[in-house]
């Protein structure tokens, strides 16, 4: 049986981060929301009563349903070699994803810094408050922290891992919410945009940009560009 | 040689939810900074050149360091048995154990909605609009999902794992920080007032309580109370 990947169709979000690894590694998977609409999704959650899923995205193996970007990966990590086979490396590839998390949860306080369930136009004032922190001292504290953590061409060992896909989905994301933010910085992380260009190239990756699978970035997701939030 | 755990000295913060479950199970550790000062944990994550943790807490095991909250329960839960034996709820016990950082990095913007490097009193009236969707919308939907979660006596299984400690914490914090709400809403989540009050008496959690090595909460932490960010 296929996976079945349950996301929202219209966003990348943090879906991406799933979806991302399957493509690049050729992993057979139906996203399911695609083809069925996200009302199919609502009513998929709804319907779950042992063990539900918080949120999306989340991966119906077909013995398992697992949700939390970090933990399906590190399933998918372990079942498909997406990720390096010393125990301790595992652990650390995990540990970057999870600080991958971290850094998620403060782009989307970006434009929600005062309400989860609000529109980003009912807070633009804080939005903007929060923004200039989050391009002056937040983007560069945890780039600085990824570059360092590259050890090679890739994360980690001699392949591309989960951990990469997921510093190629960061830099697009941070091109596209902060053009001019990361015109002026990206000089400083060589190693990250090296990663970025590696993955791009990959083969299972270039094909799924190229095709229509790719969702365009846009004003529903995680990553968001607003040009008023945005500053060299 | 015992465990290092490297943590703030002054605060429960993050890494309690890493103290309890190996106060709960009796696992030797050195809190390193309660010996030697914050001080020394700025001068020691400085000197990690190699796979430096992005933050504290992180567990220096004697073969390796491993920062993460989730990251190190996980490698803990694997090694002393903190979890259950079925892989498949071991995957699950980590994916309630992720929810819960989301849910803590939610009540970390209750008090810094637009600046985590500012003070509170620097975005007050931000909180105090943050904090009113948190009371009314978040804390209810997560509480809700982790009480639908409880399997049985604990979270899963048939002894506790660091899911219940990590629920025991999540309880004894929110009732510090939000007194009159919690009081309002507990009754609505019997399952798990039952897993804390059975945590609490865990011989090694009984212990710790009434120890000097429990740091009481305070407003340096991530559960916080402000009263004027209170409602029933």
């Amino acid at each position: 049986m296929k996976y079945k990947l349950w996301y929202w169709a219209e966003i990348q979000g943090r879906g991406e981060f799933v979806r991302l690894p399957m493509e690049a590694a050729g992993i057979a998977y139906v996203d399911v929301a695609r083809e069925q609409g996200s009302d199919a999704l609502v009513a998929d959650m709804q319907a779950r009563d042992r063990r539900p899923p918080f949120a999306p995205p989340y991966l119906d193996t077909g013995s398992q349903v697992i949700a939390q970007v970090a933990n399906i990966l590190l399933w998918l990590g372990d079942r498909h070699g997406l990720a390096p086979e010393d125990a301790a490396t595992r652990i650390w590839i995990h540990e970057v994803q999870l600080t991958v998390t971290d850094f998620v949860a403060e782009v989307h306080q970006v434009h929600h810094p005062v309400g989860t369930g609000l529109y980003y136009e009912d807070q633009r004032p804080e939005a903007a408050r929060f923004a200039e922190e989050f391009r002056e001292e937040r983007m560069p504290k945890f780039l600085d922290w990824f570059e360092r953590s590259v050890e090679g061409e890739w994360l980690a060992g001699t392949r591309w891992s989960y951990g990469d896909t997921s510093i190629f989905q960061l830099v697009e994301g941070l091109r596209y919410m902060f053009p001019r933010r990361m015109a002026a910085i990206e000089g400083d992380y060589p190693r990250l945009i090296a990663i970025r260009d590696r993955v791009a190239d990959l083969p299972g990756i270039a094909a799924y940009l190229s095709s229509a699978r790719r969702i365009p970035f846009n004003t529903q997701g995680i990553f968001r560009h607003y040009p008023e939030l945005d500053a060299a």
